[in-house]
């Protein structure tokens, strides 16, 4: 029986590849700069992703918004593709704006709705309160409330978030499943005692991208669609 | 000491990832299309290279020249962009041309032309000899000879490869040297009783890209840049 959902957002929700890729091409075109370049400045933004927060999980640095340490990578990703001084920091505030305007999967917004009538779910995102707002009314997604990260002050797969966002929800972690389609964020909120399910984004890295193909035995639930998933949630729903 | 030179080509000795970037982005704007996804096809060719040479490794398939596989790789690509409407059969080819004509990394010429002064040097590639032959002509890479894949007719990591290549040349493994950036290749070339250097490129997936760092330690010779280690070689010259 299932009383709550925890969704991951950036991937499982939200295109974040199509929408980055198509907004720093967009500014790079703007500038009579090689447009190509904007896949570049989309996925080496998101490898930066890991270690930027790393810095505050390990303890060295202390919680900020995912937002403040995405300009900081930014200038990291610029840097490397020599484009730093095309990009003054109104353009980098607007190509960080973009976090928050990227677009719903198709099915997302209706899976979402769909599995609202049958339990309270929530964004448990690295993301910050402000940004996973900022997201929810671009993208429309109908978040009951919106838990994950800044809840803790830290940021997945650190146990904190999994465990605060449970409490905030009022139910205990084998009450709650957490959604997402990276094995290692279900593989931790697993080791908090949630339940999980899988969703496969085969285009998350792009449409040219090779997906993950993990073993369904490894989660609770694995469904090939989100609409599919959300089904099988709401048939245990308590 | 050592007596002749084997290089992997792509990655090692070329940027595959700007110099094909550059030619679809390129066709897509020629045809009034998303430039950007010029990455995408680089990225989504590039992750589709080891899954198709591995169903001749398997036995599966008999061999086939690289280009020929490549060809057939694109066509999965482009389905996956939903591009395939727009890219007729001499669209591919001038696309699948495109691998012949990548360019150098600016030091490469240069040092492979140092080393040659002290020994033989010989592209070990997956590419056939007639891709080597149009590669080199384009890139300016001196090759004393052409070995790899097809004097095998399969391709790396089989040890026959390396094995082959090195019988071509005339000297037993452990008195040549596979060169290469990508660990796994290096790997192989020492299970086959290569010596092996090590030089990292770390823009083989772009300039904003995040590298591999292997533990030096794990090949004969590691160094910063391919000057440096063609230095280190011919100052162990036979």
């Amino acid at each position: 029986m299932v009383k709550a959902a925890l969704f991951d957002v950036y991937g499982t929700c939200v295109d974040w590849h199509g929408g980055m890729r198509r907004a720093a091409s967009a500014m790079l075109a703007e500038k009579r700069l090689d447009p190509s370049l904007g896949t570049d400045i989309a996925e080496g933004w998101r490898h930066r992703y890991q270690p930027a927060m790393e810095r505050v999980r390990s303890g060295a640095e202390p919680y900020r918004p995912l937002d403040s340490l995405q300009l900081e990578t930014l200038a990291d990703v610029l840097d490397a593709l020599d484009l730093s001084h095309h990009f003054d920091a109104a353009d980098r505030a607007r190509l960080n704006a973009a976090w928050d305007a990227l677009p719903a999967w198709p099915d997302t917004t209706a899976s979402l709705q769909s599995l609202k009538a049958a339990m309270p779910i929530a964004a448990c995102s690295n993301g910050s309160v402000a940004m996973m707002e900022r997201l929810a009314a671009h993208a429309g997604l109908p978040w009951t409330m919106i838990c994950g990260a800044e809840l803790a002050r830290n940021f997945k797969p650190e146990p904190e978030v999994y465990l605060k966002s449970c409490a905030a929800l009022g139910h205990a972690p084998a009450d709650v499943i957490m959604i997402a389609c990276h094995p290692d964020d279900l593989d931790a909120a697993a080791a908090c005692g949630l339940r999980t399910g899988y969703v496969p984004r085969p285009d998350e890295w792009g449409a040219a991208s090779v997906a993950p193909d993990p073993d369904p035995r490894r989660f609770d639930l694995h469904a090939a669609t989100l609409g599919e998933l959300v089904g099988q949630i709401a048939s245990r729903a308590h």
